[in-house]
C-alpha cells in the first residue's frame, strides 16, 4: 500500500479479471461495465486499466490474451476468485475480491448449489413514493429508507416549510419520521397536476397509505396508472381499497402497464369468491391484516397516555380525527 | 380540552369501554390491562378511572353497569367504536378510538372479513442479538432498528470504546452502522462465558452473520441452543452453515427449545435430497441466496473506487481480508 498520496495513481496498473471464468468458479455476475472504466480513467489519469474479457483461467487462450510478462507490473487486481501466485505478480498491492467467500476452497463445499434463476434486485437506490405521509406512511418510509431506498412523499396539503413537515402523532421512540426529514422530495396531491407530477417522478414502488375520504376515493384510476408505465412501478395499497379503481388496476396489471401490485385492502371487501382480482396476474392479496398486532392494544394505551400527559399540561391533543377531511 | 395545565387531571373521569362488545363491533382486541390503570392512577392522581368490563353496548345489563347518570361527568373515553350521543355525555372532551377506521359505517362495507386466526406479533420492542457485527450485521441492525427492535451486538473482540465500534468497511451512504451506534449493548464472544452471556440476554431473535473461521466453526451447539430456551429465541443464520451444529439445531427445533429457525446457509451445502433438515419442523431454508443482487457487481465497483481513492490519498484500504482470523 502506498504510504504517501498519489492522487492520479501514477504507475499503477489495474487488471480486471471479471470476464474470466473457469475453475475456481466465481460465484456471481462477472460484469465490469465500460462506464466504470471511463469513470476510473477520469478519477485517476495515471492509472492503467487492463481488461481481459471472456477467457478461461490459465488456458492457452487466456495466456495468449494476458501473457505472464503482463502480470509483472499489475498493482491492483479485481477478480471473482482466480488468483495469480506471488512470483507471477510481484507488485500486486491490492486484490479486490468480488465474493465475500475467501475460504470456500478450504472449507470444501460445492459452490454450485446457489443457482441464480433470475437476477434479483435489491432496494438500494430504488425510489419509493409514499402517498399519504401520516403515521403509517412515515413508518413505511423509515423501513424502506433503512433498506437504502430514496423516499418521496406526497401529502394532501403542500408541506413547504420544515415545520409543516412535522407530525405530532404519537410515535414509539426512534420510529416513523416525526420530524419529516426522510423524504428527499415532497409533492402535494391537492390538485391533479400535483398528483400527476408525483406519479411521474420515476417511482420504482408506490405505497398508498392515505385514509379513504371524499378526496381520495378513486384517486388512482386509469390516467394515474398510465403515468406509472414508464418505470413499471410496483403498487402497494395499505390504505383503503376504494382509493384505487379496481377495474383500472386489473387492466394495468393484465396489460403490463405496472410490474405488479400488493393489496392489503380491496374494493369490495371482503373480496367475494370468484372476483376477477383473485385471478389477476402479478398481484398479491392479503385480507386487510397489515395493521394487526398483538401489541395493538398496548399501542393504543401509549397514545392515550401520551395524550393524557398533553392534556394535563394544557397542550393540544394528537392523533385527532380530522373532521374537515373526513378521517 | 383544558386550556391550562392540570398536572393531576383533577376533575377528569376516564371511561374504558374496551371490554364492551356488540354492534358496532370493535375490530381488534378489547384489552385494557390492569397495570395500565395502575400506571395512570400513579401519573394522574386526580383522574377517576372507570371500567365497564364485558357487556353488550346499550343492553339492559350494560345500562345497569353504567347508568346514564354515570356519563354526565365523563371527560375522556377509550372505546373500540361504541359512542354515546352528545346529550348523554355533555362533558366529553377526548375520545380515544382503538381503531384507525373512523368511517367504516359510512363506507358500508362488512368489517368481518379480517378474521384474526392467531395473534400476530410485531417487532417493536422485541430484542435481536446480532452475532458478528461487520458489514452484513450492521445492515441487519439498521433494518431491524427501523422496525423498532432493540439491537444487541456480539463481536469476536471486545469493543469497549466508541472508536473500536466503528467500521470503515465501504457502506452505501445512510446504510449499515459505520459509527457503531445502533446496538444498545455490546458483548464479546472471545470466550465461552462472553458468548453465553450474550445468548442469555433475552433475545427474541438471533441473527448470525459471522464468517466461518476456526473460531466460529460449531460455535452454536447444544449448550448454546439451551440458553435460548427461556425466550424460545428464533434463530436466523446468514453466515455459514458450519457455525451451527446441524444435529443440535434439529434437536432444538424438534424439541421446541427454540421457536423456529431460518437458514440461508446449511451444513452440508448443497443440502442433499432426503437430508433430515428438509423435514425438520419450524424451519425455513433458502439456498444461500441472501447475498444475491443484480446490484452486486455495482457494489463491488463502489468498494473498488472507494479503495482506489483511499490508495491515491495514501490511506489504509478497507474491506480487507483478515488473514489472522481467516476471513
Amino acid at each position: 500500500m502506498a504510504p504517501t498520496a498519489n492522487r492520479t495513481l501514477d504507475g499503477h496498473k489495474l487488471l480486471v479479471l471479471l470476464g474470466v471464468t473457469g475453475p475456481p468458479k466465481s460465484l456471481l455476475g462477472t460484469i465490469f461495465r465500460p462506464e466504470w472504466i471511463a469513470e476510473l480513467n477520469e478519477l485517476f489519469p495515471g492509472l492503467k486499466i487492463v481488461t481481459v474479457g471472456d477467457a478461461t483461467w490459465n488456458t492457452p487462450s487466456f495466456q495468449k490474451k494476458f501473457p505472464d510478462e503482463e502480470w509483472k507490473d499489475v498493482t491492483i487486481l479485481v477478480t471473482g476468485s482466480a488468483l495469480p501466485t506471488a512470483d507471477i505478480a510481484p507488485k500486486l498491492e491490492y486484490v479486490q475480491l468480488q465474493s465475500a467467500v475467501t475460504r470456500y476452497v478450504d472449507i470444501q463445499r460445492q459452490s454450485r448449489w446457489q443457482k441464480l434463476a433470475e437476477p434479483v434486485d435489491d432496494a438500494v437506490q430504488q425510489r419509493v413514493g409514499i402517498l399519504g405521509y401520516g403515521a403509517v406512511g412515515r413508518q413505511v418510509a423509515r423501513v424502506l429508507k433503512a433498506l437504502g431506498m430514496d423516499v418521496y412523499a406526497c401529502t394532501l396539503h403542500p408541506r413547504l416549510s420544515p415545520e409543516s413537515r412535522r407530525d405530532e402523532t404519537y410515535t414509539p421512540a426512534g420510529l416513523g419520521d416525526p420530524e419529516g426529514i426522510l423524504p428527499s422530495k415532497w409533492f402535494s396531491a391537492r390538485d391533479t397536476e400535483g398528483l400527476h407530477e408525483f406519479l411521474s417522478s420515476g417511482l420504482d414502488l408506490l405505497v398508498i397509505t392515505t385514509p379513504l375520504t371524499r378526496n381520495t376515493r378513486g384517486l388512482i384510476s386509469r390516467n394515474e396508472l398510465a403515468l406509472l408505465a414508464k418505470q413499471k412501478t410496483f403498487v402497494s395499497n395499505v390504505g383503503r381499497g376504494e382509493i384505487i379503481k379496481t377495474d383500472d388496476l386489473i387492466d394495468a396489471l393484465e396489460n403490463g402497464v405496472i410490474r405488479g401490485a400488493a393489496l392489503d385492502v380491496t374494493d369490495p371487501e371482503p373480496l367475494p369468491d370468484g372476483h376477477r382480482l383473485w385471478s389477476t396476474k402479478n398481484l398479491f392479496i392479503s385480507p386487510h391484516v397489515s395493521g394487526d398486532s398483538r401489541a395493538y392494544a398496548q399501542r393504543v394505551y401509549e397514545v392515550l397516555k401520551h395524550n393524557l400527559i398533553r392534556l394535563s399540561e394544557g397542550r393540544e391533543l394528537t392523533n385527532k380525527v380530522n373532521r374537515n377531511e373526513g378521517y
